[in-house]
């Protein structure tokens, strides 16, 4: 098949991004395999060339047809929608400018992504303090995408670090609401959608753990009979199904497992359950993976960084991290499952 | 002050306690420093030695007043029970005889206790399964404790690894009971047996941390009022009772505050919350401490291993370090403080 077709976005201008851009466009690894579609305000771009020392040719348009017929395989292009001015985002501060622009780059991928014409997108950190600033309800990129383009299917966002990926069954809901949040469908749907995600990724076998609600997996019921009356079971419906799922595992020692090798993903029941070991085993050189959107939607883990702006000293392994896994996705064989995500359980 | 008096439990015959007794004797930080008296069987010991490739000396009595009159810095004694035939408990196995020896020192160890007679008690790892061959409601050592010497006041175990202490304010609940188990009460007396226990262990200004309960800490509300309604009134209370406490903090990145030094010890609302990310940082290496009974009681946190029975793998560091850290807290001027926890909060 011919090499995917992957938006960049910039993501906030006054923070790390723009200087990541620049050096993402500078590696042939991300600009040999893919027909890069840069998306953001080329002063902001020159400003993250000058912030890295490079200098990458891009072909840069201000119309965004002229941008799609010159991006190629080793010839990024750039589609200059000049809506950041630098001098209303300067470097490290919260900007509403910044904010706007970042938002309106991310759905403008969006809208490619749903009318076919890109196949992945990558954008690098926004600052959600700065996208308030013009969108006060604004929450996450998963809600954005969702609510944007209107989707009804289910959406998955996973936390990716070098040991695994995790996803999770109930997220921004608080604690004492979880237990009666967990349904057999909604476990299935979820470890469907891991499975269909990590597929996607390359990873042809998963090995998908699920975590245990209550403390040692209930011990038999003596603790909690989530376990028993919906967790378990859900793990055996999602075996029958054919998906490879194991558990409920106790979740304090799932992770050392699944740090250990033994498992690709592991599913969790709520929010801070996966995060916490996450975050301890490097959620910020990690990637988040959006999935159940019409193309696959990657960023680095880390924030704007708006404390070293300037100083050379982001690490680019999470945006090229990002960027492989966004194009592994956009190649696989399974990239049908991402404009059907929900794999009927 | 003279020399801590601690008493050593020999735990489960069959794992790599006798090993590590016997490495234990051998070294002069325990032996100079305290006057150790070992509890158990003098055939396992022997073939702990043997396990172990060292003879240290100690003097072994069949009575526990000969032990204890021989015990004194420099000159460990070993009160020889006679109650666990090696015979009975091959290595590496579980047995209902090497359970019901190590219960039966364990229980004897806290009669000495809670009769003035020893200062500290650290024991080597117990079996639960060989323990509840013949105690079959047996649940934990803590547990164990409070109910054989009738203690009414709060007792609580400690998970003590390099980088903190972890204290949680529920434990072996359901996860779906927990909010409605937390109040302003329970956690202030959390905060305040954690300050006790961590001063007596000679941290003299300990920081404490107290995890919020909800994803983001609540989010101002929005996802739960935990924080608002209870876990803040709490630490604000401690507060102003002079408590070193500071929080409530999101779960999923106090444990990355506290790994960086900021705090010296994390107190959990639940179980897995403090449990995850404690088993990640090296939980095996730990040591377990019981705080609030009449004496200062810690353990290594690793299992019996029984895999690695006799193959001299087994570390030493965790028992070197429930070592010090009891005969410190037995030691310290706080040391009144063990013998009334309840610390009025």
């Amino acid at each position: 098949m011919s090499a995917p077709r992957l938006a960049l976005v910039m993501g906030d201008a006054a923070g790390i991004g723009p200087e990541l851009f620049a050096r993402l466009l500078d590696r042939p690894e991300v600009c040999e395999r893919a027909a890069i579609l840069g998306i953001g305000d080329a002063r902001v771009l020159a400003r993250g060339m000058d912030q890295a020392g490079l200098r990458p040719v891009v072909a840069v348009e201000r119309e965004l047809e002229a941008a799609l017929a010159r991006s190629a395989p080793g010839r990024p292009a750039f589609w200059d929608r000049a809506d950041c001015d630098p001098a209303d985002c300067p470097p490290g501060r919260v900007s509403a400018t910044a904010g706007r622009a970042a938002l309106a780059g991310y759905r403008a991928a969006l809208d490619l992504a749903s009318t076919g014409r890109i196949d992945a997108i990558t954008f690098t950190p926004f600052n959600k303090q700065a996208i308030r600033l013009g969108h006060p309800s604004y929450e996450d990129e998963v809600v954005e995408a969702v609510e944007y383009l209107g989707i009804d299917a289910p959406c998955a966002e996973f936390n990716v670090i070098a040991a695994f990926w995790n996803a999770r069954v109930t997220s921004h809901v608080p604690l004492r609401e979880v237990a009666g949040l967990l349904t057999v469908e909604r476990i299935v749907e979820r470890i469907a959608t891991t499975r269909d995600a990590l597929r996607a990724a390359g990873i042809a076998r998963p090995r998908i753990a699920v975590a245990a609600l209550n403390p040692h997996a209930g011990e038999g019921g003596a603790f909690g009979r989530e376990e028993i009356e919906v967790i378990g079971p859900a793990v055996e419906r999602a075996r029958a199904l054919g998906l490879p799922a194991e558990g409920p595992y106790p979740a304090d020692t799932v992770f050392l497992r699944a740090r250990a090798g033994a498992f690709d993903a592991v599913v969790t029941m709520y929010h801070d359950q996966g995060q916490i070991a996450v975050k301890l085993l490097g959620f910020e050189s990690g990637v988040t993976v959006l999935w159940g959107l019409p193309v696959p939607v990657t960023t680095p883990a880390h924030g704007t960084a708006f404390d070293i702006v300037g100083t050379r000293r982001a690490s680019l392994g999470p945006s090229l991290e990002a960027v492989r896994i966004a194009l592994a996705m956009a190649s696989s064989r399974d990239r049908a499952g991402a404009l059907a995500p929900a794999t009927s359980p």
